[in-house]
C-alpha cells in the first residue's frame, strides 16, 4: 500500500462520486444488461472465487472461527451459483430511477416535478458474510448509485475477488468504472474514515452486529442507516383465536429463532391466560422453547402436568427479559391486563420492529396498528414476514430501525433519494 | 437548576417521548384546535413576551451585539402578531398524518398498508431569533411530533416566554403535557446531551449558521438533517432569451442577497460571452453588485465603458471564489465553452442547492434537469423560489442540503415517517 489509509479512502470517495455521477444518468437497460454480466462473470469466475475463499477458509480455520462462523464464510459451486443467480434476480426488478413521484403547477406558472433519483454514494460496511459483496453491489448499482464496500477481515480474498468480478464485468458492459469498489485493506482506520467522508458519501449502512453498528454511529458524520436488534412480540387479545394464535407463536418464535423479525417476549390477556398459556406453553415446551415468565404464568403452568415434565425449560422472568433479543430457542411470556398495557409494554421494552396483535375484534386490531410505535405492525400474522422479498420489493439490503428516510425493509426505492426539476417560462420572485 | 445537565436532557427527552406517542394518535381537528389556542396565547401574553424580550435586547445591547444581531433579535406588537398567525395559518394546512402512501396485497391474502405516521420527537437547536420557537413548534406538532427546543442565549427569556405560552395552550387545549419543551438553559453541554439522545431523538434540526450545524454534526448519533449553504448558479446557454437571462440573474442575485438561494456564480456559454456579458454586467453593476472573473471576462468589458465606471466593483476572479458563498452583493462570474463544462462546473463546485439553466433549447434543458446533482434544477427560473412556501407546502423549516430523508424545502411531510400496517387472516411464514 503506498497511499496512506485517510489518502486512500478520500481517492476511492472521489472516484465513486465521479462515478456516480455519471451512473445517475445511465438507462435501465444499462444497468440491467451490466448485471446480467456482472451475473456471468461471477459464474464464468466461480473457480478463482473459490479458491480466493479457499485461502480464507484456510486462514479463518487457523485463527479458530466457530463452526457458524465458518459456515457463514464457506463457498461451494452452490452458493457461488445462487449468488450470481441474486444478481439477475435484480436485473429483473422494476428501475425506481425516474419515476414521477409528484408534479404540480403554481399560480405563477412555474410547473414542479418531484423525481426520484438516486442517492449517490452508498458505503456497506460488514462483517463476515462474502455473499453481502454481491447482494449490496447488485442493488446498489440498479438504484443508481456507487458503492464502497468495506467486508470484513475473515473475507478479504473472497471478497476481492468478487467485487472485481462484477466491477469489471460493469465496465466492460459500459458503465463508468469505480461503481464498486471494495477498500483493498481490513485496517480498523478504514472504517473510522468511511464514517467521516460526508463530502462524497450519501450514507453509510452497516450491516453486522450491534457493536459493528454503533462503532461506525459513534464517529459518523454521515448519516448511517441503522439496522438494530428486532425485540419482537406476539399479543394474544382476549378474542383471539387460539388455533390461530398458536399458529402464530410457533411460527413467529421457531421457523428461525436467530433473526430479526422473530418473536422474542408474548404478551397475553389475562382473561384467557388460564386456558391458552397452558395450549400455548405445551406447544412451544414441544418445540424445545425455554419458557421465562412471571409469578402468575408460573402458577397457571404449575396446574398442569408441564411444569414436571419440562421444569428444565420453565424459568422465572427478570425485568431485564423484556429488553433482551435472544435470537434463540427462548421466548419471555407476561400476562398482561389489557390491550392499554399491552400495548405500553411493547412501546416501553420493544425495539419498533414488528409487533403483532392476535385479535377477533377489529377495534382492539385498529389500536393496535395506530397505537404501536413499530416499523412494522401486524394483526393475525407472524412477524416473520418483514422482509423485502415477502413485502414483494424483490431483494433487500435489511429492515432499518431507523425512522428517518426508511423504516422496515429497505430495497431499491430505499436506496434513492429525490430531486426538484423546476419549469420556468422567466419567472422571477417579486 | 437541580439537576446535572445529562440527567436534565435525559428527562426531557423522556417527556417527549411520551408526549409524542399520544400526540401521534390525535385527531387532525385536536391538533388545529390546539394549533389554535396556541396562536391565540401568543396574542394575549403579548405583554409579557415583550417584556422578556426587552430583558434579551437590554443585555445583547450591553453585550455590544451588532445592529443585525439586535434586529433579528426584536420583536414588537406587529412581530409577536405575525408569530402567532404563522401558527394560525398552520393550523390551515393539510395533515400529513394518516395518509396511505401505498396499499397492496400478497399472493398469501396479507393485506400492506404504508401509512404517514409522526417521526416522533424532533430537537431544534438554533440560534437567535426568537420567531424560530414558535414556527418550528407549530409546525412539528401539526405532523404530529414533540418537540425539545435548544434556543441561543441571546433570546432566552423571549423564547421561554413564547414556548411556556404555546406548551400550556396545546394543554389546555386537550393536548399532552411536554409537547413542546425549551431547554431551561443554554450551557453548551446542553447540545452536546441532545446530539446523544438517540434513545428518543427520531432527529434534530440545527437552524442556523455552518458553524452550529457542524458542532451538532461531530458529536451526534441522532441523524442530524443539515441545512448548510447555498452556492446558487445560474448558467446562460447560447440560445438563453438574454432579456430573460438578465432578468432571472438580477432577481436571483439583488432581491435578496442574504440567503441561501440567491445566486453566487454566474456562468455563460462562450458563444454568446461577447454580447451577453457586457449587458449583464451592466445591469448587475447599477444594482451595486462587485463582479469577479476571469481574464477572458475581463477582456470583454475592456471593450466597454464599464471598466472605467465600475472599476471599484471588477475584480479578478480566483479559484476560490467559485467555492465562495457570498451571501452578499458580490457575484463569480465564469464563460463556459459548453454545457457540459457548466454542468461539470456546478457539480465541483457547487452545494447541490438550486441551480438554473436559462435556455431556448429543450434538449439543453433535459440535460441540465438530468445532469446537474442538486436539490432544485430550474430551467428558465429564479434560483430564489426554492422555498416551501413558493412550493406550495405551506411553512417550511428549512432547505435541506441533504440527501436522505428530505432534500430541498421540507414542510409537514418531510417531518414524518412512515409505517407498515399488516392484516392478516393467520398466514405464517412458510
Amino acid at each position: 500500500m503506498n497511499h496512506s489509509i485517510p489518502q486512500l479512502i478520500l481517492n476511492m470517495g472521489k472516484q465513486a462520486k465521479a462515478a456516480a455521477l455519471k451512473l445517475a444518468v445511465c438507462s435501465t437497460g444499462d444497468k440491467n444488461d451490466a448485471l446480467n454480466a456482472m451475473a456471468e462473470a461471477i459464474k464464468s469466475q466461480t473457480e478463482r472465487i473459490l479458491s480466493a475463499n479457499a485461502m480464507d477458509m484456510a486462514q479463518a480455520e487457523k485463527d479458530g472461527l466457530s463452526a457458524a462462523m465458518l459456515d457463514r464464510l464457506r463457498l461451494d459451486k452452490k452458493r457461488v451459483a445462487s449468488m450470481a443467480k441474486g444478481v439477475d434476480d435484480v436485473a429483473t426488478l422494476p428501475d425506481p430511477v425516474g419515476e414521477i413521484i409528484r408534479e404540480w403547477t403554481r399560480p405563477n406558472g412555474l410547473h414542479l416535478q418531484k423525481i426520484r433519483v438516486p442517492l449517490g454514494v452508498i458505503g456497506i460496511i460488514y462483517e463476515s458474510r462474502p455473499n453481502v459483496t454481491a447482494d449490496s453491489a447488485c442493488l446498489c448499482v440498479k438504484a443508481g448509485n456507487a458503492c464502497i464496500l468495506r467486508g470484513g477481515s475473515e473475507a478479504f480474498h473472497t471478497n476481492t475477488a468478487i467485487a472485481a468480478a462484477m466491477n469489471d464485468a460493469a465496465k466492460t458492459a459500459g458503465l463508468p468504472n469505480h461503481i464498486i469498489q471494495l477498500v483493498p485493506t481490513t485496517d480498523r482506520a478504514t472504517v473510522r474514515e468511511l464514517a467521516r467522508l460526508d463530502k462524497y458519501l450519501s450514507c453509510i449502512i452497516p450491516r453486522g452486529g450491534e457493536g459493528l453498528i454503533r462503532a461506525v454511529v459513534e464517529n459518523s458524520t454521515v448519516p448511517v442507516i441503522k439496522h438494530y436488534q428486532g425485540i419482537c412480540h406476539v399479543y394474544v387479545d382476549e378474542t383471539a383465536d387460539f388455533d390461530m394464535a398458536e399458529r402464530i407463536i410457533i411460527n413467529a418464535k421457531c421457523q428461525r429463532p436467530g433473526v430479526c423479525n422473530a418473536m422474542e417476549t408474548l404478551l397475553i390477556h389475562k382473561k384467557i391466560a388460564g386456558r391458552f398459556l397452558p395450549l400455548a406453553a405445551r406447544s412451544l415446551l414441544e418445540h424445545k422453547v425455554e419458557l421465562r415468565m412471571e409469578e402468575d404464568g408460573l402458577r397457571i403452568l404449575a396446574k398442569t402436568d408441564l411444569q414436571k415434565k419440562y421444569a428444565s425449560q420453565i424459568r422465572p422472568a427478570t425485568e431485564e427479559d423484556w429488553s433482551l433479543e435472544y435470537l434463540d430457542l427462548i421466548l419471555s411470556i407476561r400476562i398482561v391486563d389489557s390491550i392499554d398495557q399491552a400495548i405500553e409494554h411493547i412501546n416501553a421494552y420493544g425495539s419498533s420492529h414488528s409487533d403483532c396483535i392476535v385479535t377477533g375484534n377489529r377495534q382492539a386490531a385498529r389500536r393496535f396498528h395506530a397505537e404501536v410505535d413499530s416499523a412494522t405492525v401486524y394483526h393475525n400474522a407472524s412477524t416473520r414476514f418483514t422482509d423485502g422479498a415477502e413485502f414483494g420489493m424483490g431483494a433487500e439490503i435489511g429492515i432499518s430501525t431507523d425512522r428517518l428516510h426508511a423504516r422496515g425493509p429497505m430495497a431499491l426505492e430505499e436506496l434513492t433519494t429525490y430531486k426538484y426539476l423546476i419549469h420556468g417560462a422567466g419567472q422571477i420572485r417579486e
